[in-house]
């Protein structure tokens, strides 16, 4: 069935209904699981509209997950969800259907499969690539443990770009694992799939022809049905004659059409009489059965919620800054080049991929080759930008140290989502940047108080000649004054904001940075207020190179430092200016906030802030606590 | 010509002797291309007896670098040699053929390619698989400076397993970029290599034809020589019929002969002819020319020096205490699991390898994967041990943190090489993994002080129930007594190991890391003879969680802490004591000492930590000069 219309009523789903657990669904008749599908996508657009979250595909994999619970025993049989944001289906037919509403919110389903919540989720995911890698291991584990069972991993075209799917596939035939991969061909990342790897699926495609396997688990290569032949938005380019996953040693089924849901369950029945590698590649399409997705698969790659306020924040976003800037950089200096891993829409490039096609790079999901193809582009006397997500760069962290970093090479990162980053929870969280950077030589870390600090430090970093990084939060800016003129900053100079209550000889020195200078102006000046004590608010800028000048400067009439970052305590921001002042031998009371010792689980992100005490009240009464302190043991 | 001996005298080399630049090799004709590959493997000989260092893989491959710098008009057309430790013969060939000799030694050339030091040397490396990123980047660069050039990579067979080379094929094909890919095959990493990616390598010989290339740069098919087939190690298992570079969109050329430099010539002159991305697969022999070393090609990786005193440390190397420990645990527990990347013999696990063969798992250079393969083993509740150096544990960082620390997942990281790592310099120090380890949740993080220790910590963190990783550096043990008992140490708990001038009131608390701690011992012991102040030194033990504590109680007598790691100061171990200090609102002058924010170049592991003041004397000095300040800052 098509639809056109996101329900605000739940839809009547009576064959849904029966199912708690997928053991109930394998009682069904064969010829049943249409109409679970058919109820489950209604289920899923009406729990979307009042979740918010991930849609097109949700709506995309549909068939596949009733097969495939339909096929296999769950939970003992191991299903691992690559990414995991489609997983919606997968939760609702796992007992969770009527929490789903509440996914993505605060003490609510999680946004991606997570151990905790129940059983069925095997693997907790959030970045892409890994679920070959967890299922390989879990395969060995149980051969090892002479408990067997089926393990199937669900990997889109786009997450097998990233290297470490290949790394998986080449190790699971070294060890001729029983290991079933389902490839989601959706011929999509979040944007479209760029790159050989994609042109080979197309060419695949474009053999006409499909490895079916019989009842027996025998192979045979049958015709392929007409309508594949234009659903493919590429036209191939590799050799149709070779098939990747053959050559790495992988047994090949398919391509198979993956929202038909009898055919998938024959198809996986039939495999799992057969062992060793093998590789299934389905072609569905992404919103299926959502008419305004299946046009539209970038715009419904994630929904809001029905019923959310009007938006009211007309602050532009920080990827708007990042792009806008971009474009501007790049309209004054050919040298600039822009790289992003499968990120154009998130990172804010759409208008520079436009503006400027042959200095965009996309690289498909890929953020180790990312780096050092810019360390490569660099050594050429190009001007490198690579946009990436905090939580991202954790997977170019060797690139950056080595290819980058070590060689001093001019490579300007935008790193977005830095710190909290609300409804997406742990996984996405750009937490541990500062501390994972700051310990690397030569590298320029900076932080912006909004979003036009946020654009002139782009210039900045961009300007300056070497590995410099400017880390901004998920989001939108606080509504400041936009200078179009690109001004280049001091690099290493900090700013004081204000000094309340200055006719006191005592003060506080409160050493803010980038999202949290805000709300620790706000917190000081409250705090100032009912306390006899100066209080100074630095906006730091720099988390490398300190403001080491500054410091030294204000320290001796500091009674109290405070350092306040949207980042983990262990080793960030705060955590450098406590070595600076042993360094200095500036011997004072120091009170780091920041994030705690643990992982944080989804809400808001306002909610998440007030939680890790980061709001302003939350700072006013962690300055308030230490400031007690400080009265008690001061001599 | 065959080698038996490694000459102690420099060879007569006249040819060679007349090149000092490749513009000279390029004037000689073709024919004169095999007395060159000779001199040259016989000045290399000679030169490696010299320095010392990597040996079969620079044999290997002379006449390949002949060949291409004969056919590439270098530096302007881009050599990028993966990994770098073939890179001994180009060294020799531009221009730094004489100083060859002191390759690896402090201020002599670099162990690998560096950019600094020749403008042959078009990228740092070190670490494997970036060669066709990096290169691809120059050639893109290139191309839009419409400067364009011939790019060369060199990659070997065993860095192609790395996802990160695969990322950067499928990237080169969407650009249609103009790239060479050399795979040098040598059916090895530095162990055989494994898994599908091999298999296929295998299937790609055992076809019997080569697609040859004509002088105007067309492709034909021809026979392949017999002496082929039976020239690797494994047997083909994935589909010959199948080729994955082909697959993925490059044109394919080879397999040849990598040591018939006038085919290899002749064939690097057509590929000139053709565009796009183009992979040339070779077979070479590592060792090549040389017999002992062809015998014995894992013996023959990398050679000491000729005239290397006879080696008087007999203590245990901390990679071998490892590779005890863990056959040791495994007779205990048959859950536990062994990964390496590739590091079978470096990593100590030669003897577990041949006991456990079943429990043992080398997933080839493919760090990302090694980890997440265990989180995956660790779900179904086996209790997996990666093997891994600290610097190559930053290719695994993402995984670290979210595939196994988010989950809580008990995997115990042996990190061995961590600090400095002497004559392979600054690609391979383990200078960052306090840094970007301790910020993250939920991991155990340990340092011991000698090998007995280190044993009984890889225990202790073997029982722990989460992520616990275990630091110990390159090289040899103190010598002290082994026990063979393993017994669980307290989470956490530090142990003071000496008080000197217990007499004074003031305390100096010397907190002391890991590799360090010995030294710190001796530097303490040395300044309290000639200094009235009592000092106390701390054998810390963990860096996650701290000893808070006994910080705690030593906190009131102590005027100074000092705190000792071979890490770098920024977001290390010192600065993991600084937090809970201004946490714990104990305001006290503290000095980091560790390494300071700069990459070092290679000397020996002694030379290095001398200049970096961590060796006794070193520390002496510091703890005296911030005492000093103590002194004269103190009310």
């Amino acid at each position: 069935m098509l639809y056109t219309e996101i329900p605000s009523q739940r839809p009547n789903t009576p064959l849904l209904d029966t199912i708690d657990h997928p053991q109930q669904l394998r009682l069904l008749e064969r010829s049943q699981l249409e109409q679970v599908a058919d109820e489950l996508r209604q289920f899923i657009l009406y729990a979307a509209g009042q979740s918010g979250g991930h849609f097109g595909a949700n709506l995309g994999v549909i068939e596949l997950t009733v097969a495939l619970h339909y096929c296999f025993n769950t939970p003992n049989d191991r299903l691992i969800w690559d990414v995991g944001h489609q997983a919606y289906p997968h939760k609702a037919l796992t007992g969770r259907r009527e929490q789903l509403v509440t996914i993505r919110s605060k003490d609510g389903l999680a946004a991606f499969p997570a151990r905790e919540e129940s059983e069925f989720d095997t693997f907790g995911v959030g970045h892409s690539s890994t679920a070959i890698s967890a299922g390989l291991g879990m395969s060995l584990a149980r051969r090892y443990q002479k408990d067997p069972c089926d393990v199937v991993a669900i990997v889109g075209d786009g997450a097998m770009t990233a290297g470490m799917a290949f790394e998986a596939m080449n190790d699971a035939v070294a060890h001729n694992a029983d290991l079933m991969v389902v490839l989601n061909d959706n011929d999509m990342s979040i944007s479209c799939s760029t790159g050989g790897f994609a042109k080979h699926l197309a060419a695949l495609w474009e053999r006409g022809e499909s490895v079916n396997i019989s009842e027996d688990g025998d192979a045979f290569v049958q015709p392929y049905p007409e309508w594949a032949y234009n659903s493919r938005l590429h036209s191939a380019a590799t050799d149709a004659a070779d098939n990747l996953f053959k050559a790495v040693g992988f047994d090949y089924f398919g391509p198979f059409d993956g929202h038909d849901v009898n055919q998938l369950a024959q198809v996986f029945d039939a495999l799992k009489k057969r062992s060793g590698p093998r590789l299934i590649h389905i072609y569905t399409k992404k919103g299926k059965g959502f008419v305004p997705a299946e046009a539209d698969q970038i715009k419904y790659h994630a929904i809001s919620k029905l019923n959310a306020p009007a938006v009211a924040n007309t602050a532009p976003k920080y990827s708007d800054v990042f792009g806008q800037w971009l474009c501007d950089e790049a309209a004054q200096d050919e040298r600039l080049i822009a790289i992003t891993p499968a990120m154009c829409e998130g990172s804010g490039m759409v208008k520079f991929a436009q503006q400027y096609p042959e200095r965009y790079f996309d690289v498909a999901i890929a953020e180790q080759h990312a780096v050092t193809l810019a360390a490569g582009m660099a050594c050429e006397g190009l001007k490198p930008v690579v946009a990436i997500y905090s939580t991202f760069l954790q997977r170019g962290y060797d690139q950056l140290v080595h290819d980058v970093a070590l060689q001093n090479l001019d490579v300007t990162f935008g790193i977005d989502r830095a710190g909290l980053v609300g409804e997406d929870g742990p996984t996405h969280a750009g937490a541990y940047d500062y501390a994972y950077m700051r310990t690397i030589p030569n590298i320029v870390i900076m932080a912006p108080k909004d979003e036009n600090e946020c654009r002139q430090m782009l210039h900045t970093a961009y300007l300056y000649n070497g590995p410099a990084a400017v880390r901004y939060p998920r989001g939108n800016g606080l509504g400041v004054e936009m200078q179009n003129k690109l001004t280049a900053m001091e690099i290493g100079k900090a700013e004081i904001l204000a000094v309340y209550n200055e006719q006191y000889g005592d003060c506080i020195s409160v050493l803010a940075f980038g999202s949290r200078v805000q709300a620790a102006l706000q917190a000081a000046q409250s705090f100032a207020k009912q306390h006899d004590v100066a209080v100074r608010v630095v906006n730091m800028r720099y988390v490398k190179p300190l403001d080491e000048q500054l410091i030294d400067a204000v320290a001796d009439d500091t009674a109290l430092f405070v350092t306040v970052e949207e980042h983990a305590v262990m080793g960030g921001a705060g955590s450098a200016v406590n070595e600076y002042l042993a360094k200095a031998h500036i011997v004072k009371p120091i009170c780091n906030l920041g994030l705690e010792d643990e992982f944080l689980h989804q809400a808001t992100h306002s909610q998440m802030l007030q939680q890790a005490g980061l709001d302003a009240q939350g700072i006013e009464n962690s300055i308030k606590h230490a400031w007690l302190k400080v009265i008690n043991i001061a001599p």
